[in-house]
């Protein structure tokens, strides 16, 4: 299709678009809202690949929800009817897919450091090309975009930026740049040139303005305003059905009871469930944009300063603020709550949003508390027991939960661990999280840890009367409650034939929860 | 000595100082470059203390550098004599040592998230209070830094930015907002009033410009150009005495040999000991400021386009882009090699900057190579291999190593592991990186790990000869070498006994390197 796109004269583009736009929406009318934002940018894509030679030329797109239309125009339209499923093509882009997809992402704001590398080594293997990155203006909110301008706009070097402005990334954006709309000053004290067009829908002015910005060279913001079409049926929630809705269900006495509770997010409460409760306590609900690291700092200082702040993220995004975490937070001793969210395989986003990395990393964060509640009924005890012990911590609370569905189940009250199977075999199996309900078969004793650090009391105990321990968890890595459990049987003493049950060494792919779940053996 | 300073007349302010100043001169002569950076704001913290009611008032500076002149005014004068040393105060502030250290700090571009912390937690209890947070120009290259002042400058609120411009940071400051000097032009673009002071040494100025502002309101910034007295001889490393002089030394020649290798550094270049090698090649070294996400990202393009790069960053910083690890450079199988360096406990700068959290991490990271050299020798051989290997690699490889003095050694060639002791033991002492050479006593069976991840080939056909293992590795948590050998004990389902030797699941505070792993029992 490419071919195809680059013999046509200028005229005739705004067909070539609409027609494509129609061939992509056929294939993927389901994939809102990642659709949404590739049909805004449909001109945008269209001028870029017929202005520059890629895949020569470098074309970076930040988190790749808009790629929809870069995939169509490389090669990829009918391959978009995997999209997102198992043995599908990726919902991002992705190196591996298209030589096309020069960098790949899935979490916001790195597309400027990738211009910027591109930059160096085209510096020093002396070769010249167009390099190109397109940011939205809800990632700019992240710092590292900011770091790359500032550096990027120190050095003697050719890049053009093009900051896709739709007011929003998947919540609307905040901050003082968007709010003031101050990106002409903002870009131009970092050393950058600036263009503006107002409609970024006009292919044949947007082939024009990209041409003339590119033949200018050095370093060139275009500021472009797109409207995303609104594909998207209301947000809804099927009462009682997943851990998010529970999570919220139950937040809502907790904000009543506590008035001191102030609750953070960088950039995710309409995908958390949180939208409804934030629209009822406005004041209370904070979205800080998309900045993990100034969230969780903003987070500690609330708490130095004597509230009560939550912190609600997703595991995957955490990873980016672990050592506001460590330094900030657990360092201090300060008292924060942090949900988090998507804890576990997620499923068709793949593997930039599965969060299976921090449990290992929260488990080696000093004077921390990690709970993984089994289902609805235990995040909501937990919950409870959060804000009940929040003044009396010493340290950060990780109250993590999976994108999954949950049953409902009585109100039950907190227990640090829970025996679901005791009936004397030398075999214990000890899991956490959602996975403990999937477990039990009876086969051996099962005991499931809400849990996981400081280890339940009692738990020790358990232990020592074990032939053998299988240790479930969703989680990579080496350490986690596997290699707490392993720590145990050696400060015991304990001569114990360990089984490791975790998601194993490597990335895990996309397709759907309990698809990826049971493949890895970690579900039956 | 707050009270008395608070007694004076703004025309006394300057002979304060100045004995001020020779007093703390007095007790930590030998403490520069912090000594330095705290000399420079002398005027500024004495002129913060007399307008500001501290602690009520909320005062919080950036890293914590510059807080001798603070230290004094707040109480601990002559506790300075002990500061870094074991049982004496900080080299930087610490909540728990005094009322008036709101948030501490080690890590630079935190402070302006703690001031939107404070004014936040100040909204919810209907609190008024003057809020200043002091930063750095070097500081404010953080990305943290912008989302902080993106985010607060969409607040209605009242807060005061002071930025300290001294014109560097450990190395001199990078980037276009410095080099422009454009930060007026920057902060009213995020929604900030700009005041300027050219001569940050006029105390009196300084009271008159502070007081005016705090009783402006809003949010407001104060530029301010300070000096740092010149009271460090030139740094300078004993020729074959530490890790870092063997590191540059062995660069020396692949840096000739591979003309494609690129070596970035968030601005850590000054105490790497890679200065005099970066005088020889500008070219090819970038600072590229404090901001350790864009470095990695960025060094992952560089990667993809067919670079060779490499970076240098402090362990404690790597925590800061962990995420760019596993999302820009693991995921995406992307060769950069990382020289990790201040691996393990560091000594004097205490708990923010020990590196003991990384290994955890690192092990973690699918795809990731891992090595731990013994000594400079090692060093010098993992480096040149490092170099040989890069093409091939399919993901990250770290380097590790301390801060520490290194006997030198012949050269030697690279083994993923070495034999110490073999003489039939039925324990077998597994240990890696610098601790290997305390741990030889001839007692038990000694194997060296220079690669900890992958496990080396051979590594576990040792493993089943033996009945105990004591695993010894210099970092903490619940994962690392330890987590491994217990997964692969499990996977090879072999009854063995394991010993944990490892720093326990705590902070460790500040002291000499080799007292505290005295302390923790990691050497004899």
């Amino acid at each position: 299709m490419i071919a195809t796109l680059r013999a046509l004269e200028p005229h005739q583009l705004p067909d070539f678009v609409s027609r494509l736009k129609a061939d992509v929406l056929k294939r993927v009318v389901e994939k809102i809202p990642h659709l949404e934002s590739s049909m805004a940018v449909a001109e945008l894509t269209t001028a870029l690949h017929y202005v520059l030679n890629t895949p020569d030329d470098v074309l970076v797109w930040d988190v790749g929800h808009q790629g929809y239309i870069h995939k169509a125009i490389t090669g990829r339209l009918e391959q978009l009817s995997t999209q997102r499923k198992k043995g599908g093509i990726s919902g991002f882009l992705k190196r591996e897919e298209s030589p096309f997809d020069f960098f790949g992402a899935g979490h916001a704001s790195t597309s400027l450091s990738a211009l910027t590398g591109a930059c160096l080594a085209d510096a020093a293997a002396g070769r010249e090309r167009n390099r190109v990155a397109v940011i939205g203006d809800g990632s700019l909110t992240g710092g590292q975009a900011f770091e790359a301008l500032n550096h990027l706009g120190s050095l003697n070097t050719n890049a053009l930026v093009v900051i896709n402005d739709n007011d929003g990334s998947i919540d609307p954006t905040v901050g003082a740049l968007h709010k003031r709309g101050s990106y002409k000053t903002f870009v131009e004290s970092l050393g950058w040139s600036y263009t503006f067009v107002s409609d970024g829908h006009d292919v044949v002015e947007l082939v024009r303005v990209l041409s003339t910005m590119l033949g200018a060279k050095g370093l060139q913001v275009l500021h472009l305003k797109t409207k995303r079409p609104d594909l998207s049926p209301p947000k809804s929630y099927t009462p009682g059905t997943t851990f998010q809705w529970w999570a919220s269900e139950a937040m809502r006495p907790l904000m009543e009871a506590n008035k001191d509770i102030q609750v953070l997010s960088p950039a995710m409460f309409a995908s958390s469930g949180f939208g409804p409760l934030r629209d009822e306590y406005p004041d209370r609900f904070f979205d800080t944009g998309i900045n993990e690291p100034h969230t969780v700092t903003t987070a500690a200082a609330i708490a130095a300063a004597g509230g009560k702040p939550w912190v609600h993220v997703y595991s995957t995004f955490l990873q980016r603020a672990i050592d506001a975490v460590l330094h900030d937070v657990a360092l201090q001793q300060l008292p924060v709550v942090f949900l988090v969210d998507r804890a576990g395989i997620v499923g068709a986003d793949g593997p930039t949003h599965h969060g299976v990395f921090d449990l290992g990393m929260l488990m080696d964060v000093p004077g921390a508390t990690v709970w993984n509640p089994r289902n609805g009924a235990e995040l909501q005890a937990m919950l409870a027991q959060a804000a009940r012990i929040q003044g009396e911590l010493n340290g950060p609370l990780f109250l993590r939960y999976p994108k999954a569905k949950t049953d409902v189940e009585p109100q039950e009250v907190f227990a640090s661990m829970r025996w679901m199977v005791e009936h004397g075999s030398n075999t214990l199996l000890v899991s956490t999280g959602a996975l403990s309900d999937f477990a039990t078969d009876g086969a051996w004793d099962h005991l499931h840890l809400g849990q996981v650090k400081p280890l339940p009391e009692g738990f020790s105990e358990a232990v020592r009367r074990y032939e053998n321990i299988i240790v479930l968890e969703e989680g990579s890595g080496e350490g986690g409650l596997f290699g707490a459990v392993a720590r145990l049987a050696a400060e015991e003493d304990a001569v114990v034939r360990l089984v490791q049950r975790k998601i194993g060494n490597g990335f895990v792919d996309h397709g759907e929860r309990d698809e990826l779940l049971r493949e890895i053996g970690l579900i039956p």
